[in-house]
């Protein structure tokens, strides 16, 4: 059986303003729990552009998305906020009570007396292979994500796509498998040169094959993959002996299963106040690029703002009977002491 | 005859607030005018706790006042903003084409098609001594501030105080100063230790004349100061030849001459939208510590997003035929042009 994880606030989204909300409701004394499908910290910033400079973060002339989202992490560290990633919460119910269940793709099972959605533009999801018999492989021999490298030991590991991920897994996985081919629909590979350099040694060394085509088709029973129908760039058709495909073409950005929980939206984005940032659903609150208001901006710095005032309404949702005394860090030791720097 | 400086956008207020809608503005290619009360940018940050640690600013772990200040005079190089220091905007006038006069106490005058006020606690005006006829000496033999050492040369300089305002004045009008006195209700300084042991080596070399109570009065014609009574600590009073008498008492906050321009406020604050910032006269905006709307919390961070938002609306107002695309600074090439890294 489960064990229930119980807590005052879940955020859903380990995006900077995610992040941040760690911090806002941490000098309320609120501890979070954070989930993100990512299997890292730091949400598009993160995935989409790591290295790219941002410039209108305020007081930080230029940072990375990936230095910003180190910042944060410093930044938030007093808190001890868990972190579930590579977790995808599916299922949001309201209990009795007022707080709410929530069940993540892996089981996990949270009940919290607020929500926090900090989802950006949704949830990133793998771009599948147009592949008409795909869905009955997924789980068992297909697979969009490594979770664990071992269960690929010894097995004739198909991988198909041109960039890094793809490239990065063939590396890795290839001491392990019994047999690796990496398929692409051409011969021009966008991930790291060196990446490439790599895999063409192991392609001239005989450790993988290289094909140039695309699957038409996935073959064996039960969905216990057995070959997959490939088309050549030349246009014959040829099979390819594996028993697990790894597609590896990108990922999409999906509103994804919160659609599903009863919330008021507006075109995949969820309408809140700008006094709480509060959905239509009392103790489920919406901040950053998620949410929508009269004037919103899709601005990292108003996610931030917002992930201030909805703190200060969740803790009175998760707290009502306490008094909550508006402070500075700059003068208030308690906050201080709470930092650790007092 | 004065020169009207015509303007698409005044700025009151050089806090971190009003830095950071220097950007906003920017980046919508519309350059601002800054007017502050103080001699330097920062506003609050800058004058009352310039080292203190601000530890809420997202992305920055712990930053200075001074330091954040910096950071946003950094950021706002590339816009150009033009600073009108140590002047405060008295009156507020809306003409006929809806754009706005501003005239400053030393006869500046703005036409300006927004004005932005981002007055934090509303302008820092000197504490003035607990004298009585005080008024009639003001600016002619009472000053609060040095503008020009060269107005006290040769002079008999009485300045009170004992922090660092009245150390620093005293340390570097005395080379000019035909004879300067000290006086302060005790021997006890708040100033840097440094400045005092200067102004105790002066005092020693019988350079600075310092004396131990309280001004009670200022004799002289005509606004022309010939004298100050003084009360030492012993309950006796003396006289002290002066013409000239600067006392540093800090510093207090005042809505200040704003109150009177027909903007509706809400006990000293100014009821806002959270669309535009935007207050009940078309065209003002509020942002920062002096706006109020439901929610609000004093934060520099709030400051920052009602910075954004106000500026999308405030160029609408500027520049109604133009459409705004809006454009991130890490993807978009235009903005990274203005900001000078592309």
């Amino acid at each position: 059986m489960t064990e229930i994880i119980k807590t005052d606030a879940v955020i859903i989204g380990a995006g900077p303003c995610g992040l941040f909300a760690v911090f806002e409701l941490g000098l309320l004394d609120i501890k979070a729990h954070v989930i993100d499908i990512l299997d890292k910290v730091g949400g598009q910033c993160a995935e989409l552009y790591p290295e790219k400079p941002i410039y209108d973060i305020p007081g930080l002339p230029v940072v990375t998305g990936q230095g910003l989202t180190e910042n944060l992490m410093e930044q938030i560290k007093p808190f001890g906020a868990e972190f579930h990633l590579s977790e995808m919460v599916e299922a949001c119910e309201k209990l009795s009570d007022g707080s709410f269940k929530l069940t993540t793709n892996h089981g996990t099972v949270f009940e919290t007396k607020v929500v926090i959605i900090a989802a950006g533009g949704g949830s990133f999801q793998p771009k599948k292979p147009p592949i008409s018999n795909v869905d009955q492989y997924e789980g068992q021999s297909v697979f969009y994500s490594v979770r664990k490298m071992d269960a690929f030991k010894g097995r004739d590991v198909l991988i198909a796509g041109g960039g890094d991920s793809a490239l990065d897994w063939l590396l890795n996985l290839q001491p392990l498998a019994n047999k690796i081919t990496l398929l692409h629909r051409r011969d021009d590979f966008r991930a790291a040169p060196d990446s490439v350099n790599k895999m063409r040694e192991l392609v001239a060394e005989g450790k993988v094959d290289l094909v140039i085509g695309q699957v038409t088709e996935l073959k064996g029973p039960d969905g216990k993959l057995a070959a997959a129908a490939v088309k050549l760039a030349d246009g014959t058709v040829t099979e390819i002996t594996c028993d697990a495909l790894l597609p590896f073409f990108g990922l999409t950005m999906k509103l994804g299963p919160l659609a599903e929980w009863g919330i008021h939206l507006n075109e995949n984005l969820i309408p809140v106040d700008t006094e709480k940032f509060e959905t239509s659903v009392p103790g489920i609150y919406a901040i950053g690029d998620i949410n929508t208001y009269p004037g919103k901006l899709k601005l990292i710095l108003s996610g931030f703002h917002e992930a201030a005032l909805m703190s200060q309404a969740a803790a009175r949702t998760i707290n009502p009977d306490r008094r909550i005394v508006f402070q500075y860090t700059t003068s208030s030791t308690n906050l201080q002491k709470k930092l650790g720097v007092a």
